[in-house]
């Protein structure tokens, strides 16, 4: 089997191939929305009409008053003024009407009711004479009959379903939604829910394809998981042609010994392309079997929702007679270096945020298994085909996935990652549901380098001063010179080791990562944690040489906790929180000090003192001890400030 | 019952009123989210999490093979260079993985398959070493175990959805969706469907709240008509505020004989805000009973829309503990005068189109009973209060109601009003899903004035020079100057005198218009049939001044047409295809050129090119001759350059 595989994949563009698979799809006529759905207008919002839609009868379909008061007939108003104030009585040519009534046969104007004055129980005065026609809504001021309401593919808004209900029309025509069907394949897949063995995964996929097609406006029709096999594969694929506008496989897209996709779409139909030239997301297979589309889509959900994105929505949206709306994009700097491999269009998760005018991008995980890198990103960048990348400060054009509003709510913090901000960010977002806290973690050092560079509202940091012995004062000092900055505590907090359950390893202190057997995993350069560890084993008068894994490098305390737990590495030094977290044994190693370093310009804006209103509340007190090994005691005190 | 008539509502700025009624819904603790409801998490597409997500196990839950090859004890790879290559035996610490398989207990590697070459069925070489844990995903590389996926108050995307399960999360808790009862109330309101008689009033309001109510995250409980009963419309009220979170009265709120909502309001809990400053939707009723909020909504469809939009969805928002977004809003340059009360906010609808490198905005229609004037509109232009309105060319800001890409795609079209123009755009939008066309009734000289100014791609014509009997060339060289333009003909049509079914007043041509009892409806100045209709009366030797209505004026046929059908005038000059639609006889008066007239510098683009392309088809053709009326002999042809 293994020398059979199909190792080299196309590299197309994926402009090109998209358009290679619509141009063969329109010549098989595949594109042609089904034939069109009769259904009630008032249920009709968010779908798209087959056809024109004419009104029925005009509206209002007679003449009617626009205004509460008294139907005339204008001619006996006339002379009416200030001065010669005149007297009528109701009757004929003189009746009460409210808003939306028939103006009666004898009259064709109406006075507003603010403008007459009963003098008696039937009689009025005026003091102005009534326009033939004033205050009267002629018969189609809003729809005429015959005209057209709306035209054909347009998608229905609230709005519009007034419009067709003004025109006396019931039922229209729509475009039926397209059918998806989704057909999740590989025999390690599981459904969610299942008590998870090692190898298994969690069939997440289709479920988000499955919002996503609702979301462009089709049908999405899940199929049950199909293992690793020719037959059954190819039943289930003959099956969702056969019922469904357009197929969509996922995943066995790649070169693997079971990915089958390609093997059995060129089998039953035509393949287009196999591989486009995208990262993540290389592996899509387009292809059509009895004139339907069919798209397998690679397992990693990164790359599998961009795939869907660029392949199948524009599929969806030509169904329904429409076209895809452009995402709506924002200027932004790029924080960091971004280096992006030539001949690939790369498509990098950022998180963003208001810095001063300018909005600043900052990758996240490049990672096309890390779904969390989508749930966490509010923008995406292209880095086109031809380009080898961005430099730190580059202006780029972000596609936002969140609101630009939302965006500039959002209090930007870089630095170490500390498991009281996940409480501070579902805290804040509580107390002002307009905000949000985007925390990127590139370590303390880092942290007050991006504040320096303009890059945040504020850094969290927990560097030990080794020649005081104190905390963040001095590197504020260095790092930012005269400018105006404050420090603000958040939490105390032990660090110490954290080892694997029950302490296989017997590890009792720094002194044991020395000794033979014993791997360790670190924290990156510049990590606060890394510099306790350097200052603590110069204390100690033990070589970092002399320590195996010491050049292995993580950038969050969970990923440390997450190797030890993994069995990756015995010890590595962090929080009790992360410990706690994957059930690891923490032997404790010292209490540090973790600040907030802000900046004197943010100082009095509402990033800010949000923030700060947050952290005085009793409630994410509470909620921070109860992740264990923190001390509170001057959490949102004030331990620093210069020029402020 | 008249002189109880609460005839003077406050005036209260919207924000204020809107202010009042959050403090005070605030303080009853009415604006808390119901209790939480469980739902399975893949249902969840855009539901609000009602408290954070917390990760139950990690993803990946085990090491895992981040790519297709073979998983290897890392140390048995030491050495393999270009010069030494390693040879390797598949066993224990050699197993061949595919992507996402576990990695075997004896190995802490992966090479890919591309990088391997097998010299024997089970043995492989390789030309360098394997850094240990490449190609491996650690245990919660993606997701770790605790840590927080999403925080409370998140509207749930698809990807999110692929975050909860992949962190093992199968029902999450959400806010419920708000109740909102929609109560229609009014003696005059039949159901869509019904026969009308005069005075019968479409209820279509409460299905476009619904419809609002949805997209807005809420649920929309439809009340049944309540006729307007004192006792009647208390019971339904009494009924909606048990039943849901907010109550949504329509209409009744203004100061009319049978407006009972605010005294109702008033009897049965607290009416804190009856009349704000807004045009049109001034008589809106923001009040609270038993801890509910109960907003009165006018009658108008634009008033009622304004005022959901205002008052109601702020409520929904923060019942979902949320805020909601704000408009987007675009940049652009008012094209006519729009004078505006000092004192009240007003809320203008208008089109806009991207001419040149400017989006222009021209105001449509503003009577509040308009519904077709939101469904037309692109977007939405604030007065403020304390403004006198704006001038032509002044730049102003518009919410959009479409996405702004959408209205770069819109050819604008401002001129005489043609029905074959609906045509057009109808199947502009069916060859070119991604156009639309935006037009605007001024009137031919209107349009070549707009034309002149920048604000449209091309104008409608059909001007009469009253010397040479021709059509619309000695005004493109008067108006236009040098400017290089085209005049395409688009159709020749006739005008004739719109009459009465059965002709009632016998009128047999326009020298019967100056007939005693005849009333005429005349079109606006600088429209081309007002100047033909001059034109054949200077002929004729007719006086205008004889005609009864010569000075009533209307801006388009249909309208023009609609005044005669209502019995409002006896005659009108319009286009058959008008008469046809409202169901009147037609006299004939003469054959005329419908032109348009099209800007040298557009003549290139796609706003210009798409069009003639629509014109020059079969169906597009067909279609118009069916309306009657219309000689196409010409149509799409080059009438006339100049420059160009």
């Amino acid at each position: 089997m293994r020398n059979k595989r199909d190792v080299y994949l196309d590299n197309r563009p994926w402009e090109e191939a998209l358009e290679g698979l619509l141009k063969h799809l329109e010549e098989k006529g595949s594109l042609v929305p089904a034939e069109r759905e009769e259904i009630a207008a008032e249920e009709s919002l968010g779908r798209v009409t087959a056809e024109p839609i004419f009104a029925f009868n005009s509206s209002p379909h007679y003449n009617a008053s626009a205004m509460d008061g008294i139907a005339v007939d204008s001619a006996i108003t006339f002379g009416a003024s200030d001065a010669t104030p005149k007297k009528i009585q109701l009757g004929d040519k003189a009746q009460i009407v409210d808003t939306g009534d028939p103006i009666p046969a004898a009259c064709d104007a109406v006075i507003m009711i603010e403008d007459v004055h009963f003098v008696e129980e039937d009689v009025f005065e005026i003091t102005s004479a009534a326009a033939p026609w004033q205050h009267v809504r002629a018969i189609g001021e809003d729809v005429v009959a015959t005209e057209m309401i709306l035209p054909a593919n347009h998608k229905i808004r609230p709005m519009d379903i007034g419009g067709i209900l003004a025109g006396g029309v019931g039922r229209i025509k729509v475009h039926p939604k397209p059918k998806v069907a989704l057909l999740p394949t590989g025999t390690e897949l599981v459904q969610p829910g299942t008590d998870l063995k090692p190898g298994d995964i969690v069939e997440y996929n289709t479920r988000v394809f499955g919002s996503l097609v609702q979301t462009w406006g089709g049908e999405p029709l899940r199929w049950p998981i199909t293992i690793d096999n020719w037959e059954k594969l190819k039943q289930s694929i003959m099956e969702a042609v056969e019922k469904a506008d357009i197929v969509v496989i996922n995943a066995g897209s790649s070169a693997g010994r079971e990915d089958f996709t390609a093997e059995l779409v060129r089998q039953l139909g035509t393949v287009l392309t196999h591989g486009a030239a995208i990262k993540p997301g290389k592996p899509v297979i387009l292809g059509e079997i009895n004139g339907k589309p069919v798209i397998g889509i690679p397992g990693y959900p990164v790359s599998a929702y961009l795939a869907m994105e660029l392949f199948v929505r524009p599929i969806i949206y030509k169904k329904l007679g429409s076209v895809a709306p452009k995402p709506v994009a924002a200027e932004a700097i790029i924080s960091r270096k971004m280096p992006s491999p030539m001949g690939v269009e790369e498509f990098i998760r950022v998180k963003m945020g208001q810095v001063g005018e300018k909005f600043v991008a900052t990758p996240i995980s490049r990672g096309a298994g890390v779904i969390m890198s989508l749930v966490r990103a509010d923008g995406m960048l292209r880095v086109p085909r031809l380009s080898e990348g961005y430099r730190a400060g580059d202006n780029v054009k972000v596609e936002l996935m969140r609101p630009l509003e939302e965006i500039r709510q959002t209090t930007v913090i870089i630095g170490s990652h500390d498991m009281a901000l996940d409480v501070l960010a579902n805290h804040l977002r509580r107390k002002f549901p307009e905000a949000s806290l985007s925390s990127a973690n590139v370590g303390s050092l880092g942290g007050l380098s991006a504040l320096k560079r303009g890059e945040c509202h504020c850094a969290g940091t927990h560097l030990l001063d080794e020649e005081t012995g104190g905390y963040n004062v001095n590197y504020v000092q260095r790092l930012l010179g005269d400018r105006p900055a404050v420090l603000v505590n958040l939490v105390y907090r032990q660090q110490g080791l954290m080892v694997a359950k029950g302490n296989p390893m017997n590890i009792q202190g720094l002194e044991d990562l020395a000794r033979e057997g014993v791997r360790f995993i670190n924290r990156q350069r510049g990590a606060g944690t890394r510099i306790l560890l350097d200052y603590r084993l110069n204390q100690l008068n033990i070589d970092p040489d002399s320590i195996y894994g010491y050049n292995r490098e993580e950038y969050t305390h969970m990923a440390v906790a997450a190797a030890v737990a993994s069995g990756a590495a015995d010890a590595g030094l962090g929080i009790l929180a992360a410990a706690k977290a994957l059930d690891l044994d923490f032997v404790p190693v010292v209490e540090e000090r973790y600040d907030l370093c802000i900046p004197g310009e943010y100082w009095d804006t509402p990033y800010i003192k949000r923030l700060l209103e947050v952290i005085s509340t009793t409630e994410f007190k509470q909620q921070v001890e109860v992740l264990g090994g923190y001390d509170l005691r001057d959490c949102g005190g004030v331990m620093y400030r210069q020029g402020i």
